[in-house]
C-alpha cells in the first residue's frame, strides 16, 4: 500500500480544501495517509516573512479569495471567508499533535476547519476547540491539558523543523517515502498517484 | 465561440508549459485565444520585489525546478533548465507586441520558449531572436527595426499596465470577458471551460 504524508496548517485556506477531500481520494488510490499538522509561521519567518504571503502581497491575496470561492464550488466543499486571516492555529496544532496517530486527529482537524471556514468561528478560542473535541467524542478538559504540556510543545516544534528540513514552504504539502515534495491542493491527486506508483 | 486572453512572460517557466499546449486545448474547447505577451518585472517591482519570487524565496525556487521537471514529463513537454533565470524577455516581448494580432506571434512565442527552455540559449541575444524570426518566415531585420520603435515600446508598457489593472501578479494568467482572472498553468483547463461556458 502506498504511503503519503499530508502536511497542513490550520490557518491555511488551501489546506482546508485538501483536508475535506483527501480521505476519499486516498481510499480510491489505495494510499495510506499520515496527517501531519505543523506551523507555517516559523517557516515564513525563516524566509523573512512576518505574515502570510497573501497579506504581504495583497494583489495575490485578492486573487486567492476569488480562487478559493471558485475551487470550493468546483470541488463541492462549502466555504465562507474566515473572520480573520490567517487565524492562529497554534492551539489546534498542539491538540492535533497531542493525539499522536490516533484516528480521531482526522475528525478533529476537519472539525477545526469547519469551525474556521464554514461556521466563521475563531479557532484560537478554547471554547471553540473544546466544542470540536466534544463532537469527536473526546474529553475536552483532559485533551486540552495534555496539549499544553511541554512535551507536546516540543513535539510541535520538532514536526515544524522536520517540515522545514523536507523543503516545505507552504501548505498543504505532501511528501513521499522516496523524498518527493508536492505543494498545494492542486497537487493532491498527483501526490497520491506518486505514492501509489512507488508502493 | 468562447474568448480567452492568455497573458505570458517570456522569462516564465510555467508560461512555457502553457504556451506549448494551449492551442490544442483551446481548439478542443472551442475557445478563441488572444496571446498577450507582457512584462512581469514592473509588476513584481510594484509589489516590492526586484527579482523573481523564485529567487527571492530560494526554498520555493528549489521546489519550482523539481515541479517543472515533473510537470513537463507529465504533460509531454520537453524541458531543460535555462542558462539563467529569469531571462530578460524584453526584446522578445517587443517583437511579439510588434506583431499585433498576426498569426505568427504564436509560432514566434513558442520558438522563443524552445530556444530558452529546450535549446538553452539566451533570449536577450539578438542573433537568437533573429533566428527564431527567420524560422517563422519573417524578415528579421525589418521586424527587429519595427520592434525597437517608440510606438512598440509604448504599446508594451500599456499592455503591462493593462495586466496590472486586471489584477495580474504572475504568469501565465488568463482573463475572460466577464472579468474572471485565473493564474497558473494549473488553471489552464479551468479558464478554457469558463470562457466556453460564458460564450
Amino acid at each position: 500500500m502506498g504511503k503519503l504524508d499530508f502536511w497542513y496548517e490550520f490557518g491555511s485556506t488551501y489546506s482546508y480544501l485538501t483536508a475535506m477531500r483527501i480521505e476519499t481520494l486516498a481510499a480510491e488510490a489505495g494510499v495510506d495517509v499520515r496527517w501531519r499538522p505543523f506551523l507555517l509561521g516559523p517557516i515564513f519567518r525563516a524566509q523573512g516573512m512576518d505574515d502570510s504571503p497573501f497579506n504581504i502581497y495583497p494583489v495575490k491575496g485578492a486573487y486567492m479569495w476569488r480562487d478559493m470561492e471558485r475551487q470550493a464550488a468546483r470541488l463541492g466543499v462549502p466555504f465562507r471567508a474566515p473572520i480573520s486571516f490567517p487565524q492562529n492555529g497554534l492551539l489546534a496544532a498542539r491538540v492535533a499533535i497531542s493525539c499522536g496517530d490516533a484516528d480521531w486527529v482526522r475528525a478533529f482537524s476537519k472539525g477545526v476547519y469547519q469551525a474556521e471556514f464554514v461556521d466563521c468561528l475563531s479557532i484560537s478560542d478554547v471554547a471553540v476547540i473544546s466544542n470540536v473535541l466534544q463532537k469527536c467524542g473526546q474529553d475536552a478538559d483532559t485533551v486540552l491539558e495534555q496539549a499544553s504540556s511541554d512535551q507536546v510543545k516540543s513535539s510541535l516544534r520538532a514536526v515544524t523543523d522536520e517540515a522545514s528540513a523536507a523543503g516545505i514552504f507552504g501548505a498543504p504539502s505532501f511528501t513521499t517515502k522516496d523524498g518527493e515534495l508536492f505543494w498545494g491542493n492542486d497537487r493532491l491527486k498527483e501526490a497520491l498517484e506518486w505514492a501509489q506508483k512507488i508502493a
